[in-house]
Parts: structure tokens; C-alpha cells; sequence
């Protein structure tokens, strides 16, 4: 049975329940940040998932990712699974700029997590919430390239 | 037109050409870590790439992840698709151990990267080469879990 690890869920809220995945936003607000939870007991990398759980996970990734660019409009969008220390699988989605606190480095341990103010916090969780509800689907074909 | 970004030329040494993307080795033996570029051009992050080709480069990390686990039976697989310095897309996927040198931290700027010797390098290369042509496909499927 899958059950959210503990740390996950003290480090994130809860925006989102997807086909597959968890969609929570990152308690740091140095960067839009979120990361997406595959619903399955015992991953902790994306070989381990079957294939039609890894292909949802793919347009999970890309519509997470498509949500931070028409929210925040970064200018690079980064997207990382390590588990290294949680081994639960999760998939880090997050928006990135030039301006931001550890650009153009990797976000893990560049600078302490900032928090954000309780309004700021129910701002963020809001506009994502609306942004899900509102705008499906978020993965626009670009077949013309 | 796709050119390979010259950095990532000179970072890394051709392994194989896949359906969508070059399979690289990165030229540092701290790590056995792989880099899956997209053979498309102007693209710089997962949801840039058209559903099609998303879904296969999805398979094609998978694969490159397997490999790696087969040939290295590695404590976790990292994946990260980062691009703020060389903005073409490529994708890393990399063997971590408990025993390496950033563990349990992600790679990038952790420690200097190591230059393989020329003969152990030559074998890093022909022992993925051998393991990509014998043993496909790598994605076993796992829908009993």
C-alpha cells in the first residue's frame, strides 16, 4: 500500500491528486517548486515503475512543468528524481531564473530553505489550485517543430 | 537542424544512437553516469518536446537506468534534466553508491571531476556498447507489483 513518506509530506502541501502522482508544492519559497509523488508502494527510481505508470509519469512531469512555465514564466525549468535520502520516488519540478538564490547551479543545498509567510504560502497554493482546475490539458502538441 | 552542443561533445564520448536521443558517457569516473541528449533542435526541457518524442525519451531513461543498473549494480539511479548552463536539452543518469564522493548529496559541483585512464575509459565504453547490443530491451515490465 502506498502511503506519502513522512518527510515528503512535512516538506511539501498538497496541491493536487493526478492519474498517478501526488502534485505538492515545496515549503521554500527561494524557488516555485514542485515535486510529484508517484502513488506506488516500493519505487524509489523511475526504472522500478511498470511502463504504463512510467509513461503517465512523463505527461505528469510535463504538465507539472507547463503549469510553473504559465505561472511564473522562468526561464529554465528543472526536473530531477535522486532519492538519495528519501527513497521514496519523487520527481522535483521546479522553476528556475536567473535572479534566483542558487541559479545557474542545482537548488539541493545551495542556500537554506526560505519559508513563506502564511498568506504568501495560501497565495501560491491557490493560483496553482485554480491553474490545475482551470487550464487542462497543459501538454499542447508541438508536432509542427 | 540537431548539432550536438559542442560542450557536451567535449564533456562526454558517444555510446550509442537510440530512436530519439545520442547515449553518452560523461568523461568522469566518479561516477558511472550517462547523458541522453534528444536529437531535436531548440529544445531545452522535457515539455518542449512534442508528446511523441516525450514518451520515448521517457523509455529511453528507463533503458539508460536499467544499463546501468545491470553493469553496476549501483545503491540508486539519479535522472535530472537541468540545462541552465548548456541550455540543450540532455538528460543525466547516473549510478550512485553510498561509497561515492557526493553521496548522499546530487553530483553537480560536488568534487572535481575525475579523468578516466585511457585504457579504463575504452572499457567503460565497450562494456556499455556490448551490454546495449545484447541484452535489449532493457524495460522489464513489472505490472505484478
Amino acid at each position: 500500500m502506498f502511503v506519502l513518506n513522512p518527510v515528503l509530506a512535512a516538506d511539501t502541501v498538497d496541491i493536487a491528486t493526478w492519474d498517478l502522482s501526488l502534485l505538492r508544492l515545496m515549503k521554500d519559497s527561494n524557488y516555485p517548486w514542485l515535486i510529484l509523488v508517484p502513488a506506488r508502494p516500493d519505487v524509489s527510481a523511475m526504472h522500478q515503475l511498470n511502463s504504463a505508470d512510467a509513461a503517465i509519469l512523463m505527461v505528469e512531469i510535463r504538465r507539472a512543468s507547463e503549469l510553473l512555465q504559465d505561472l511564473y514564466s522562468p526561464r529554465q525549468i528543472n526536473v530531477a528524481a535522486l532519492s538519495n535520502v528519501v527513497s521514496q520516488l519523487h520527481v522535483h519540478v521546479i522553476a528556475r531564473f536567473e535572479t534566483d538564490a542558487a541559479w545557474p547551479g542545482p537548488v539541493w543545498g545551495a542556500v537554506p530553505r526560505q519559508d513563506y509567510g502564511e498568506r504568501q504560502l495560501q497565495a501560491a497554493i491557490d493560483s496553482l489550485r485554480r491553474h490545475c482546475i482551470g487550464t487542462e490539458p497543459y501538454i499542447k502538441d508541438r508536432d509542427v517543430r
